[in-house]
């Protein structure tokens, strides 16, 4: 940390583990407060799937139309204003049709498609999306090779994550989730080499099992964390005991971790420093403390652009005083 | 032709052998003087080509357009009201985007595609588009096989018809058309038996190099026809020395064949029992009749669909006058 030499820290990149849409937001609060060419997201893949024939890469997207200041900011996901006659017609034509993909969102995932088929690669097709779209910071993939997330459910139903997400609709009975494809995954190229020159690395408020966990399992992440100088820094994704959005709940059950900002820290403690989390959560921090972490407690709702930007602040102050 | 037992004539499809836009007129004056569930058109498939990952059947899906009441009048193909975000999405990110594919078009063409990925034939899948879309008569592909038009260049450039239509802008320079691939094919399901049923085959005002030609060159076809006691009664594409639409002069040099109402006819001789061309060729009635073929001179220009069913009326009103 000290050790590194002051005259280039100015390009020693900020390191964001990313899922979709929680991280996409923090994200767009941590480029107004930082300068958005050093941020670097490092994306979970592990939602990634083939819908239509089409290579759909849900978080990294969320990710870029976000930074891009294209998102459909009231869905969350896609893209403002895009249109949805390619699903409408496959629906009228008999495809199951429950993955709403719009027109543009599909071109930009046909577009990674027929790159990949010609040889390139997921971080360079990322990159080539996020320049085209506008948006600043790098957009890296945690790896490039396939590493599905799969859910078991209790009655013995195993599906793909976005299965279990948007056509099962989260339902409760998560017995186990396997991320066995990424712990058999090569990180992405860039990935090791922006974790081992981080001034920072900041976990963003995602999914602590099926958004950062699959980031971790590719074999190599874990230890350049480990091994990096840089103080490692996560913002809490549950709040008042539940999560701001989707099913944090049932897969934390799933994998046997307390849902509250305090099991989240207990389950980060291992390879993190500090823990940002939600005042209404205040009560909690002595016991956070306790479990060695620096923390701040401020508020986490990022309602807004601005409360998004007070966030990711208190999250770098705490990383700069680690520092 | 009379040995057909005549209580049956009413359920004995008028077979259409077509092309395109004009074949996609055609027809659609043809249902307003024919029952529509007598009509089987039997498609010229060798202008398919993949396209941005999708399978594109440029005829078939023109003339299942044109039938279910859904072209572009304007354009002459695709979809009413239909849009473009996939290919200007994809010429954005640097994508060789000629080919003007809208979105509601590319959804069939997707459907196309991952049903056959799922090992459906081409027929099938066209009665599944020409059914969804409301379609009445048949609609068949000549082939389910890959049958692709490749035109030879002057300059020795060879390329697929699609490249040399709308790429290139159909240069005149054309050494040759090479139907090699419709030459080794089999033809799809129903072809044959829909001309073996026959009570007329017409063929419709079309490219007689790039859409007739490569129907005729599936083995089987021209043996059917030939073979049939149905009369066959073909259109002349050439209305006053030039084709009414299309690069049917380029093509028809390219082969050797006089661009006229009369090049056509002697083209066509062999297999055909009568000829339907336009009052500007009137002067040419003398010597067709001279090649043995039965003549009908009408106002062949479809400047409406009442234009086209007068023009159907005539072409039938010629078969019947044969059977």
């Amino acid at each position: 940390m000290t050790t590194a030499p002051r005259e280039t820290g100015r390009s020693r990149p900020i390191v964001a583990l990313s899922g979709g849409v929680g991280a996409a937001r923090f994200l767009r609060g941590l480029v107004r407060v930082a300068p958005p060419e050093d941020v670097v997201a490092i994306v979970n893949t592990g939602d990634d799937r083939e819908f239509y024939g089409v290579h759909v890469a849900p978080d990294l997207d969320i990710v870029t139309y976000t930074l891009a200041g294209q998102v459909n900011e009231s869905l969350g996901y896609g893209l403002e204003g895009d249109r949805f006659e390619i699903v409408d017609t496959l629906d009228k034509l008999g495809h199951p049709a429950w993955f709403r993909l719009g027109d543009r969102d599909f071109a930009h995932c046909l577009h990674r498609t027929l790159r990949l088929k010609a040889g390139a690669g997921l971080a360079e097709i990322a990159d080539e999306l996020r320049r085209t779209l506008g948006a600043v910071p790098r957009i890296l993939p945690m790896s490039e090779d396939p590493c599905p997330t799969l859910v078991d459910l209790v009655d013995g139903r195993r599906m793909h994550f976005e299965d279990y997400m948007i056509r099962e609709g989260a339902p409760d009975a998560v017995a186990s989730v396997d991320l066995g494809a990424a712990q058999v995954a090569r990180p992405a190229p860039g990935v090791l080499e922006a974790i081992a020159q981080a001034r920072a690395i900041v976990v963003c408020p995602s999914n602590p099992v099926v958004s950062i966990g699959p980031i971790l399992a590719v074999p190599g992440i874990a230890e350049a964390i480990a091994k990096s100088p840089a103080p490692v820094v996560a913002v809490s994704p549950i709040v008042g005991g539940a999560p701001v959005k989707g099913p944090a709940s049932q897969l934390l059950r799933g994998i046997g971790v307390e849902v509250s900002a305090l099991g989240v820290a207990r389950h980060y403690q291992p390879w993190i420093d500090g823990y940002v989390f939600d005042q209404r959560d205040a009560e909690l921090e002595s016991e956070i403390k306790a479990l060695g972490l620096e923390t701040r407690v401020t508020d986490s709702m990022m309602v807004s652009p601005d409360a998004a930007a007070r966030l990711a602040a208190a999250t770098l102050e705490l990383a700069e005083s680690e520092a």
